[in-house]
């Protein structure tokens, strides 16, 4: 069979299913959940041992080292797997849920009814733990998927998919409500976008190339999760304790995450004072500061020094350097963070009132946040539960997506006969 | 000047007037509505003129009745633009409001807020009055916008930018906030849907062609307005009364709109009894039935009979013709309306409890009703105070589109200080 026959049938088949996930019920949503957790913790050795498979290809190919590490899993990884679909099924359904039932003058009663999206389809990278979790927010959404994951982890993703359906089937759910395209050819990917008879909405995760070849191409809308330039900006109003501990959370506790802070900027006022201090915790972890003119005259003796340019504003490191500059106060932080930033998540430290309120309304990223760590923009720290990723779409879902952003709202009418004069 | 230069210095003009029109406050925006009301009333007079000159135009190119019935702007039309605008002045405004602000474990607080999507381009047909509402609402939620009206009402359209750009500057607002396209080429279009990087959403409403143009062409999210094939269907548990009152004001109260039954769906058990009752009412309008074969022998002596093909079911008849299915029961009828409907709005009449939540729940429709006719599928009868369109899609905004439609939220972290662990 040919990628795009093979495909169409995977399209169709996850249409029929989703008719089906549509009503049902959370009891048996929850119980599918529990029975590819329990599936999961039973047959860890054999996921271990898909896993191997891979790994071994990986290292056959050269695969370098953070690759390797994403995708290997281990005894902890498969618990949490599993321990992630309990949550799951532990959350509020929010499918069928109906809010703002008002009457209206003509006798109607009109409301919303949250409602599934259809069939998703989520193209992401070699890490099996997603395969579990995308699985998971789509059967409690009431959705169909179609998961692409990276071809290094099929072996591995074969085996997952298989338990999945073990859970769908044995809680009388269609097993096609979860398929694992089980191909690496790349073309299943351009299928994949291109049949929106099929297809509600894609979420991509992955590198900016993935994106933008998928922006070009996609006749289905996308949730994209892209790259994430986050900045801390320190007011002059900033106090100075708060200033240190969130800039050195911001972009020492963890490198390699889109939520890292990549750009300081400092006002004017208070950088003489604020930065040599910051960088003094910075030394500690090697980080390389590119600096503007101001704040490489304020930091000429730190020894990992570089002049920052155009370039490095535009930059998501994920690694431990960190662009930083001296602006003259909130509005030149505003400017240069809408002009720059990937509209992810852009954080204020200041005591001053107004400003953090202007701060707040005019900063256009998904994450706006006064004295606190860009790190803590995910789902998890935001109580959502889980998350399918980060959007920096303004449609449709805005920064972590939940559940809530796997569904759409339909209006309910509730009449007694009325008729429109 | 080229057109594709023409329009990205649109483009550019939008962006930025965007960026002040997001921070605009409340009282500001309404300011402009309400001057633009006044200068809309104080010029009826030179509108009507301009409105004439199009109506020539279009009388000389031989445009069909209901063509110019659209374009032609009445005085009574003129102030209905005027009140509009007021009525939008007069809604709470969307934009800053913080919502579900609450403490996590960690400490910080975490709440989502309303913000305006940026730059809106609509796409419409010969309707001057799309221009206004249009204009309004785009200010009222903070959002630049760039009108493409139909060609056939340039001469309208502009007299109307004229003064929708008066209120925007005498309120302080950027004049650049609205902008009509001022030109008749149809390269407009294109270039409108091609730069992502100056708009974030367009909504089109026209013809089908238009939009499946679009569909390939648009690089930029879209909020569709597409076609109505809109059903109602008789349970054998409906109270008969409300069956004839709804089935002949969702036909018969106006033929041209999106949210008229294009289709009725009656149950087996109860059609002998109900059918020709019906019949009675709709040949009073001529309304033409195309019947199965069911249907077609219990009305075989109506006078405005033909026999249903299955092209009759796809089919958006937007004029005084009626498709006539006889079915099994609710089963058949929820197949038949997922398989056919457009997705816009459909009605079940039933007394019986569990059939209508059924119906509710499993007909993936913008609306779904019980007992009350398709014709209240509208923003001012969902008491939304205005509309901007009706979203056939499920991302973003589905049904009637309103103020909230233009808006999308982003998240705000209030923070003492924390840090990620």
């Amino acid at each position: 069979m040919d990628i795009t026959t093979y495909m169409h049938q995977i399209g169709q088949q996850a249409r029929a299913a989703s008719r089906l996930m549509a009503k049902a019920d959370s009891n048996t949503k929850n119980r599918a959940l529990a029975l590819i957790a329990a599936a999961i913790r039973r047959d860890a050795a054999l996921l271990r041992a898909a896993n191997e498979q891979d790994l071994a290809a990986a290292r056959a190919n050269g695969l370098e080292a953070a690759m390797i590490d994403r995708l290997t899993l281990t005894d902890k990884g498969i618990a949490t797997m599993a321990d992630g679909l309990e949550q799951i099924a532990s959350l509020p359904d929010p499918i069928g849920e109906i809010t703002n039932l008002r009457y209206r003058p003509t006798g109607i009663q009109v409301g919303q009814m949250r409602v599934p999206l259809g069939v998703i389809g989520i193209i992401y990278e070699a890490r099996p733990n997603v395969t579990v979790d995308a699985a998971g927010l789509c059967i409690k959404s009431g959705n169909a998927t179609i998961l692409r994951g990276g071809s290094e982890a099929i072996h591995c993703n074969r085996a997952l998919a298989k338990l999945v359906c073990e859970g769908l089937t044995g809680a009388g759910l269609p097993e096609q409500a979860v398929q694992v395209v089980d191909t690496t050819d790349r073309a299943a990917v351009g299928a994949l976008v291109t049949m929106p008879e099929y297809v509600d909405v894609i979420v991509p995760r992955g590198g900016k190339g993935l994106i933008e070849r998928l922006m070009k191409e996609s006749k289905v809308p996308m949730i994209k999760h892209l790259d994430g330039i986050c900045h801390v900006y320190i007011d002059d109003k900033a106090d100075l304790d708060k200033a240190l501990k969130v800039c050195f959370n911001a972009k020492c506790q963890r490198y390699g995450t889109c939520n890292t802070m990549e750009t300081l900027l400092v006002a004017k006022s208070v950088a003489a004072e604020v930065l040599p201090q910051l960088a003094s915790l910075y030394v500690h972890e090697k980080v390389e500061l590119r600096c503007d003119a101001d704040s490489r005259h304020l930091l000429a003796s730190y020894p990992f020094l570089k002049s920052a340019t155009e370039e490095d504003w535009r930059t998501e490191y994920l690694a431990p350097v960190l662009a930083v500059r001296v602006v003259t106060g909130l509005d030149q932080a505003i400017d240069h963070i809408n002009s720059y930033s990937s509209q992810h998540t852009d954080s204020i430290i200041t005591e001053d009132y107004s400003r953090a309120l202007r701060f707040l309304r005019e900063v256009d990223s998904s994450s706006v946040m006064v004295n606190a760590s860009t790190r803590f923009a995910d789902g998890f720290e935001y109580g959502l539960g889980a998350e399918i990723g980060i959007s920096n779409d303004k449609l449709h879902a805005r920064g972590p997506v939940g559940l809530e952003g796997l569904t759409s709202v339909k209006y309910v009418v509730l009449g007694h006969g009325e008729v429109r004069k």
